[in-house]
C-alpha cells in the first residue's frame, strides 16, 4: 500500500486521465521556482538538524494547529508559544501524539495530501498515521532527522530547489544571507523585502521600527523625504542580497495618491501615533503607491497580498500574540481600492504588481478584466486557504477565459513547513494539469500549446514574473 | 417507466458512479435526523388525515407557488391565504390543476427532484405530471391520503424518522406537544426554541410579545433583567419538551456585545417602540451573543439563520403578509458581524453554534475560516435556496478544505412540506456521496475513510451538533 | 487539420458526449435570434465591403486589443483612434501582424474559439494563426471581403440570422435603418433604444443631449414633463423602426420612485448641471422607474446592464476616449437597488425587465431568487466577460435550480464583432446542450424534455422575451 495515489488529482475520465498525466510527466521533473515564502535563512545557514518531528512538522503549521484548535485542543498542549508567558506543551512527542489523534480531520483537506505526501516520499512510510500508528511515525522521523541527508541543505538540494525566497523585515540585517553567501554553499536562496512593519501605524512598534529604520540608513525618518530615502536605502540593501521583489500584507487592496504636502502631514501624524484608523488605512494606501513608485525605479516586483483581517479574537492574541490561525479572510475592493495607484503608475510595461487575494469572488469580476488590460499587472496563484486542488481549479476557470495564462505568475508555496515544498508544487503541477487536460478534451486548447502552457505555468511564468 | 434514476446525482463516469453507489447502499437505510424544520407538532399530536393534495403539497409549499408566480400566476389562485380578506380560490382541485399546468417550470430544480420522489415512492405514480394527468394524480393522491397508512403517525414511521425538531415560537404554549406526549405514542418529535417575535423590535407586535413573555414568565420583562430571565425561563421550558437547540432567523450576522448600563438603555428604548432602524439592528445583534451565553448555561445548541431579505414586495405584503415567497437572501459579513460574540464565548468548547447562509460566497471566505478555528462553530448544511444537488456541491467543495467534514453538522431538512423529507435527505445523501467519490477517485481520500465519512455526514455529525 | 474540434465543449465521458451531441444537432441549425447587439446598421445599409482584416477583426474586438494591452502593446499601435489627436498606426497589415504575434495570449479564451470558428468556417483556413502564418491569413482574408459573398448583408444571410437588433441613441435619427427599409432587402434588423447619454447626468454633452432631444420632438426638455414627454415621442420613434426592446448601461441597479415634486427638483439640477455624484446616481434610478413605467404602457422590454466601472485609467481616458478595455466589473446590489422599482411596477405581467451582471456572486444569491418571484422579470444571459463556456456553465448552475429555464430569456450575443456572431451563437448552443446532458446523465431532467429545453434556450425564449 502506498500512502498516495500516482494519479491523485488528475480527471478521472480515462481520456482526460492519459492526457493530463502525460502533460504531468512532461514537467514533473523540473526545479522548484520558490519566489515567495517562509522559510528560514537561518536553517540554511546553519545547517543543524531540524529538532524533532512536532517542531519540524506541527508547531510551525497553522493549517494544523487551526484545526485541532477548531475541535477543541488547546493551542498551548501543541507546543505553540505564549505571549502572556504561561505554559506550553515541552514534550514534543505528546504534541505529536495529540496530532495523530486527529489526524481524520484532515480527510479531504490539502493538509493531508501535503503530509501523507511528505511521509512517502521524503520519509518513506506507508502506514496512516493515527493513535496507532503515533509512535512509529514518531521515532522513524525522529531517526531520519538525525541523518546528513535531512538536514536542511540536503533537503533543498533533494527537492530540486532553484530558487527560494525568504521573507525579511525591512530593518532585518540579513546577517543569515550573509552567512549563507559567505559559506560558499551554492544553493540560491534571496531574500524579499517585506516593510510592513515600518509601513502600517498601527503594528506594534511601530515609532520604534522607524527609529531603527533611521539608525540602520542614516536617515531622518522622522521627515516623509527621510523616510522614504530610508526605505530606498533598503531596497537596495536587500537588493544586494539578492532581493527582486518586495511583499505587502495589508487588510484592503486601498492606495492613495495624495499631494506631497498631504503625504508629509499624515506622515506627521503616523510618527506621532495620532492617526485615526481612517489614516492609518490611508497611510498604507499611500505607501503601495510610493513602493510602486520605486519599484519603477529599482526594478524590485511588488507583491500585495490584501485581504486578511488578522487576529480576529483578542484572547488569543493576548495569549499567544500574532499568526495563530485566527487570520480569517474578508472582502477587499481591488477595482477602487487600486485605481489611485494604477492612475499613476498601471500603465507602466517596466513595473510588475502581482495581486493576491483571500476572496475568491474577485478573480472574475475584479482581478481577471484588471489583469487582462494593465500592463503592470500579474495575477499570483492562490493564497492560503485557497493554495488547494479547488483553489486552484477554480482560479484557472474564473481568470484564464479574460486574462489569459501569460498575466498569471505560475505558483508560490508561500510556506514556512519547508519539508511541504515538494508536495504543495506537485498539487499546483497536477491541477493545474488536470485543467489543461479538460481544456483539451472539450476543444478549447490544441494539445501541442497544452505542453507549453504547462512549462510555462511550472517554471517559465514564476521566474519571468519575477525576474528570477 | 419510473419518475425518478435510481443512480440520479451519481456521477456519470462508471468508477466513479459505482463507488458513489456503493458509499450510498451503505448509508441510505439509517433513520433520518431532522434537527431543524417546520411541520407542524398539531399533524401528529391529532393525527388527522392530511385534507387533500392541494394542501398537502402546493400551498405550504413557497418554492411552488413563487415559481407559479413568477410565471403571472396570483397567489391567491392557488389558494394562499390573504391578510387583507380578499379572495382566495377554494377549490383543491383547482389550484391542482394550475400547478400542473405549471409543472414543466420545474425542469432542473430539487422541487421537481423532490415532488417525483414523493409521487413515485409514496404514492406509487409512475406518469409525469401535467395538465393531462392532473385529475388523475389528484384523485389516486386523495384516496391514498383518505388511508390510514398515509396519516402524519404512519408517514413519520414509514419514513424512518428517528427524531424530528419543530420549530416553535418563545410565547407558544408548546400545547401540541405537551398533547403528543399525553398520548404516549413514541415517535420522538422535539421543540426548537426560536424567539425572533420576542427579539425583533421591528416584528410586527413587538410589545404584545413581550406582554405576553411577561405573563407567561412572570417576569417583569419591561426591565432588561426581568427580560432576559423571562428568555432563560422559556427556554428552560423548551428543554423539558425535548428542545437541544434555539434559533435565530436574523437579516444579517451582526453581534454586539455592549456593556450593561447600554444594553439597559437600548432595550428601554426597544419597548417604548422608539428604536432607530440602526438601534433595532444593534439590539438584535445584542441579543445573539445573549442567547449565546444563556446557551453556554444551558447546552441549548445555537442556530442562526442569517441573511434573508423579508417581504421584498410591499404589495404582495400587503395582500397576503409573511412568508410569501418574497424573501430575497442578500450579503452579509460574517467575519466582522460575529467578533463581538466570537470574542465573548467563541473559545468555549462547551458552546455550539451552527452558522447557516443565503451568500454561497461566504463559504470559502468566511465560514470555512471561521468554523476551522473557532471550537463553538459548525457549519450547517446549505439553506433554503441551496438545499439542492448543485448547493451541496458547491458547500463541500468550498469548505472542505478548510475546515474539513467535522466542523459540519450533517443535513436539516427545514421544511414544512412534510412529504418531502425523505427525498431532501435523499437528495443530500447522494450528493454527499457523490462528491465523496470524486474525492476518492481523485486520490483525495481513502475508500475505507469515505464510508466512515458517509455514515458521519448521514447521522453522526447531526446527532451530535445537535446533541440529539 | 482543423482549427475546432467538432464535439467542443461537449462533456468527454462517452454517454455524456452522446447526448449532448444530440441535443445539439437537433437545434444546431435554428436560425439566430440576436436580440441585442452593437452592429452598425449603416453595414447593411450601404453594404459596402468591409474595409481590411485588421478593421474587421481586430480593431472593433475590445477582447483583443485589451489583452495585447495586458502585454504591453500600445492601444494605437493597434490602430485604435485618439481622443487627443495623437499617431495611430494606419497600416492594417502591420496592425494583423502585431495581433498575430501575439494570438498565443488567447490560449483558453473565448476569443481564440470565436476567432478559430471564423477562421474556419467563414474563411477556410485551417492553420492556426502566428506570425509565420500572419501574412497568408491577411492576403486571404482580405481577398474574401473583396467578394460580394462577404459583403455585410450576404453574410447576415449566410448567417441565418431571423433577426437582429442595433442599439441606437436616443438622438439618433434611425437614417441607416430608414435607409435599410428603403432598399427592400428582406433582412430583419430592428433597433433599441439607448438613452443612457440622455439619462446620465455624468455623460459628457448631457446638456446638448437635452436641448436636441427637445429639438427632434418639439418637447420643453428643460421641464420634467417635456422631459418625460421626449423619452416617450422617441420610445415611440423607435418602435416605428421595429424596436422591441430598450437598454440601459448603468454603473449600479439603483433605482427610485421619488415623489413628483422631488423628481422635477433633482431633475432641474441635473439640467443646471449641478447634480453632486450621489444626486445623478438618484437621478439614473429614477429614471430606470420612469422607463419601466413608459415600458407598462408601450410595450418596450426592458435591459438592464448593470455593473461597469467604466473609464478606470485616466490616462487611456485622456488618450483615447470610452470603451477602450478599461471598464472593469464591479460589485451592485440588484435586492436593494431594484426595490423601488419592483414595489412599483414589478408584479405586473404586463411589462418584462431582462436583468444583466458583471458580479457572477448575485445570480444565486440575488438574480435567481428574484427572477424566481417576480413575474416582470427574466435574466439575461451571461455578458462581456462571461460570454463563454464557463460563464454559461455557472450561470446555469447557478440559477436553473432556483428560477429554472423559463425565466432565463435565451442568448445575446452583444457584439459589434460580426463575424463572430455565429461561432459565439456556436458556443452557447454547445454550452446549453453539455449541461442539458449533465442533468439527463444525472437524472436530474427526462430526454424528452432535455430536447424542448434545448429548443427554448436557442429560440423560443429569446423571441418571448423580446416579443420578436
Amino acid at each position: 500500500m502506498s500512502l498516495t495515489d500516482p494519479d491523485r488529482l488528475f480527471p478521472v475520465e480515462p481520456r482526460l486521465r492519459g492526457m493530463a498525466r502525460a502533460f504531468y510527466d512532461s514537467i514533473k521533473d523540473l526545479p522548484i521556482i520558490s519566489p515567495h515564502g517562509h522559510c528560514e535563512p537561518r536553517w540554511f545557514a546553519e545547517n543543524k538538524r531540524f529538532p524533532n518531528p512536532a517542531e519540524l512538522l506541527v508547531v510551525p503549521d497553522h493549517y494544523l494547529f487551526r484545526m485541532l484548535a477548531s475541535q477543541g485542543v488547546a493551542l498551548a498542549d501543541l507546543g505553540l508559544p505564549r505571549a502572556d508567558g504561561g505554559v506550553t506543551e515541552q514534550d514534543p512527542r505528546q504534541i505529536w501524539r495529540r496530532f495523530a489523534a486527529h489526524y481524520h480531520l484532515f480527510r479531504g483537506t490539502p493538509s493531508a495530501m501535503w503530509l501523507d505526501h511528505s511521509f512517502e516520499h521524503l520519509f518513506g512510510i506507508d502506514d496512516v498515521l493515527s493513535t496507532d500508528t503515533a509512535d512509529a511515525y514518531y521515532d522513524h522521523i525522529d531517526d531520519c532527522l538525525g541523518q546528513d541527508a535531512f538536514r536542511p541543505r540536503a533537503l533543498f538540494e533533494r527537492f530540486n530547489v532553484e530558487v527560494l525566497a525568504t521573507t525579511d523585515a525591512a530593518t532585518d540585517d540579513l546577517r543569515w544571507h550573509q552567512q549563507l553567501r559567505d559559506s560558499g554553499w551554492d544553493g540560491r536562496i534571496v531574500t524579499t523585502y517585506r516593510p510592513d512593519a515600518a509601513i502600517d501605524p498601527d503594528f506594534p512598534g511601530f515609532a520604534d521600527t522607524l527609529a531603527r529604520l533611521g539608525e540602520i540608513t542614516g536617515e531622518d525618518t522622522s521627515s516623509w523625504a527621510g523616510y522614504l530615502a530610508a526605505h530606498r536605502a533598503r531596497r537596495a540593501y536587500f537588493k544586494s542580497f539578492g532581493a527582486t521583489a518586495t511583499d505587502h500584507g495589508h487588510a484592503s487592496a486601498r492606495t492613495a495618491d495624495l499631494l506631497r504636502a498631504d503625504a508629509e502631514t499624515l506622515f506627521a501624524k503616523a510618527v506621532a501615533g495620532t492617526c485615526t484608523p481612517e489614516e492609518a488605512d490611508l497611510f498604507r494606501g499611500q505607501m503601495l503607491t510610493e513602493m510602486a513608485r520605486m519599484s519603477l525605479d529599482d526594478g524590485l516586483v511588488m507583491q500585495i497580498h490584501a485581504g486578511s483581517r488578522r487576529n480576529h479574537n483578542a484572547d488569543i492574541f493576548a495569549r499567544h500574540g500574532r499568526d495563530m490561525g485566527f487570520d480569517i479572510p474578508g472582502r477587499t475592493d481591488y477595482v477602487e481600492g487600486l485605481k489611485p495607484l494604477l492612475n499613476t503608475v498601471g500603465l507602466e510595461a517596466g513595473l510588475t504588481i502581482i495581486l493576491f487575494t483571500l476572496d475568491e469572488t474577485v478573480y472574475g469580476r475584479e482581478l481577471a478584466p484588471l489583469a487582462g488590460v494593465y500592463p503592470s499587472l500579474r495575477l499570483g496563484p492562490p493564497w492560503w486557504f485557497f493554495d488547494s486542488f479547488e483553489g486552484i481549479s477554480k482560479f484557472r476557470r474564473a481568470v484564464t477565459e479574460t486574462c489569459g495564462f501569460y498575466n498569471t505568475a505560475g505558483f508560490n508555496d508561500d510556506t514556512r513547513a519547508f519539508c511541504s515544498i515538494p508536495a504543495r508544487h506537485d498539487v499546483a503541477r497536477r491541477s493545474d494539469c488536470a485543467y489543461l487536460a479538460e481544456l483539451v478534451g472539450t476543444g478549447r486548447m490544441r494539445e501541442a500549446e497544452a505542453f507549453e502552457v504547462a512549462h510555462e505555468l511550472t517554471y517559465g511564468l514564476a521566474k519571468s514574473a519575477y525576474n528570477l
